[in-house]
């Protein structure tokens, strides 16, 4: 398989038409952290099985123009060219390509909506990197969850931009008890959904396909977004979560990108380390559940702002461990006059 | 004009009555980037005939009080002095003073939030400033639309704080088709509106005496709050937003700022800029509706919060545009034993 | 006193049962900025008693886990040793043990909550200390009030996680004059309900139990700790805030820390500290009923967000007091190409 990666890579690397190709394919691998246009491939195929499956082609096409337009963008600002090649100004754009036609209603303006939010998907990108540069921890998929929050909300301000499925605005209220059980058909498809989610996709084939298009480039990615999607479910079931958003994978894609990030993507895989990522993709099916009622009042979704929130407070501590100390500081309010 | 202004600046500087008037009316040049007291006096006009028309002289006088007391409070903390001489810690005064009897009513315990909530921006102007440096980028007024939200947002739970006109909070709910159209005399008087609702003022006159403050110190960003206020009402129009909100001119003060902020003040015009200002410009229409719906259970005005997120997001990638690659953090999670 | 520490401290570092208890005593002592085990002694008493009068038990065991998984969950992940000893791995894991009983009602998942909670408190105190170290600010309560945000609001989304005591969601609506008014004695004992409402505590023993643990360790505190809830008695009163939040120390506890914070913990006292402290204290209140009118439409608490987010904006301007110009950013958009 890396031979066969690196002779693509040689050839993309002296065809400029294939190498545009290849960052592109690049970009949907890292939705996930894989550079590794292969990967790409099966997770454009996971959205555009899910799209056609669903009857919504346009999510398909809306994926692709937004992934080339935000690619685009990186080129004509002179974006740094080892990140971009790496496919890093792409993956926001996949999904926020994914997610407008998924919320809003197809027409004009939704495609407009669309190609500036794409566009603006890289600017945000450069814009969340350099902040978070400051503590040598990435954009993670901000730059999506940002833009796309702003393009979805301005539609209940907007008459020409209706909304497809969102909504409506309410205030959260109290559950109680647990709901009828589900039988274990719909739990492994469940399962299979949460990685499928990762695209917006609800769909388990799916999630097979970006399963395997992690195992074709990184067999702990794989095993990792297995095993966060299954701890998903065990912890949004015990804490008695809605069953219809638990049957939709709408409790595992975010855990499954927390325990790929933290398990074997920024981290090494160790026992500690393992430990480490179970605590974080568990405190993330809460910040889920946490979110889906914060946000109930604006009618949005959290798209995988759980996970990136998470994400970044597991990986902000690192190795440096001292926090400041409760005691005076240095220099004071004033400055000392001499 | 420069002639004039190096003159005035001469006799300011031996004179402190005159040093203290300097700084002040260039703080009110900087609520639009202009570190030029003719600028500052023509915006403090604009506010004054704006206040007057309206029959609310307390938001004139609120103004220059909290200019005021904000660069007081600057000189009492002993902050960087050649800033201060700039008018830097006299802007986001001018906005909370005009911004408070705005939107609660006239009595002791609205002067007591504005006198508090002007000593307060220019805290936070150091807070936020201490901050952004890190990436070297401005605090721009998020310093007054941090304050003020906190001041205004406390009137509902504060008794003898009335609301004077703002509210009632309200779940947003999803609007369709485009309203009534409006004539090319409302849409003259909307545009012009744009550069007064800067200081929150629904004024046509008031507008272009911005405009011609702004001429005398820069006919570049003259221009672009001119382009700014268009590309707004064009864009506004098209989405479908509020008839009311746009002839109101409430679509247009945050793109004015926008487009002059990236267009000329902190990137050199040339076409590449003013492409990008474009794009930021475009994108900050959509997040006024954005922020517009997200912001109305909680029963507050956005101010220039849409302008302030989008020219930070399009300031800060500026030339360093290489983000962390999705690869092992150096030093992993756990220091190295030796 | 400071003898007796000293002893203490000793027989502490040479015995590792003693020594864990020590940290953990310290830990609490934290809360209120203490490096002091007998202050922390005091804390926990302030607990326990308020805990028992108020018939919930639970509450001051969830404190004592919550302190201890904290702790531990530091020394696991290899903190530094320093900060470990001087309890600053505690202090967010105490308040986390006794607000979740607080609002969420006791079973196996109110426990889970609790312990999962207390261990993610301290990834998320080594997180918010990398970020705020960069301008030499510390973390303050932002760990224990994110993560415990996290926690009751999920379980808005969890049939399985019963509310207690918070909400229901509601939107915020003007509120307009005076209640009727309070005699002495309920004034007196909402004084002394200020400090004990740091720990969640309505209970004006505690309260006196908090201010003696401040005494044992700094006078200075303590008389800040007791100004700091007169000025939000008087504050909050005039400004017309619910007698029932004032009478129950709400309006209290977040400008007790803020008083503190800024008047003798972070500054060192002076006449202008001490000024400087006072606007911040008051502006604490402002920030208190803005907040809870605000997070009013989700139905949980503020906690001590006031105090976190006044007390940071205070404390970043320290020194260095020179914001960026309103001027051209070296470097522009683009790299210059040579």
């Amino acid at each position: 398989m890396s031979n066969a990666l690196s002779s693509w890579t040689d050839v993309a690397g002296k065809n400029p038409v294939l190498g545009f190709l290849d960052i592109n394919l690049r970009g949907a691998g890292q939705v996930i952290f894989q550079n590794n246009p292969l990967t790409g491939l099966f997770f454009l195929a996971a959205i555009v099985w899910g799209a056609i499956a669903g009857g919504q082609i346009d999510i398909a096409i809306g994926a692709v123009v937004a992934l080339v337009i935000a690619t685009v963008t990186a080129i004509l600002l002179d974006a740094d060219k080892a990140s971009l090649e790496q496919g890093l100004f792409g993956f926001n754009g996949v999904l926020v390509g994914a997610a407008v036609p998924t919320f809003l209603a197809d027409g004009a303006t939704m495609w407009f909506l669309l190609v500036v939010g794409a566009a603006v998907s890289t600017v945000v990108m450069l814009a969340v990197s350099k902040v978070m540069k400051t503590w040598e921890t990435p954009a993670l998929t901000f730059p999506f969850v940002l833009t796309t929050w702003f393009l979805v909300l301005g539609a209940y301000s907007f008459g020409q931009v209706p909304i497809a499925s969102m909504g409506p605005p309410a205030l959260p209220h109290a559950v109680s008890g647990a709901e009828t059980a589900v039988n274990a058909t719909e739990l492994f498809l469940a399962w299979l959904k949460g990685p499928a989610q990762v695209f917006l996709i609800n769909n388990p084939v799916s999630g097979v396909l970006v399963l395997i298009g992690l195992l074709v480039s990184s067999p702990w990615a794989a095993l990792l977004a297995a095993l966060g999607a299954a701890v998903a479910l065990a912890v949004s079931l015990a804490l008695g979560a809605s069953l219809a958003s638990i049957t939709a994978g709408l409790y595992g894609f975010s855990p499954v990108l927390t325990a790929v990030a933290l398990g074997c993507v920024f981290y090494a895989p160790s026992a500690r380390v393992l430990g480490f990522a179970l605590l974080g993709t568990i405190f993330t099916v809460i910040v889920q559940g946490a979110m889906d009622a914060g946000i109930a009042p604006i009618g949005i979704p959290t798209f995988t702002a759980p996970f990136v929130f998470v994400t970044w407070l597991f990986l902000l501590p690192k190795a440096d461990l001292q926090p400041h100390p409760h005691a005076p500081i240095q220099g004071g309010l004033f400055k000392k006059k001499s």
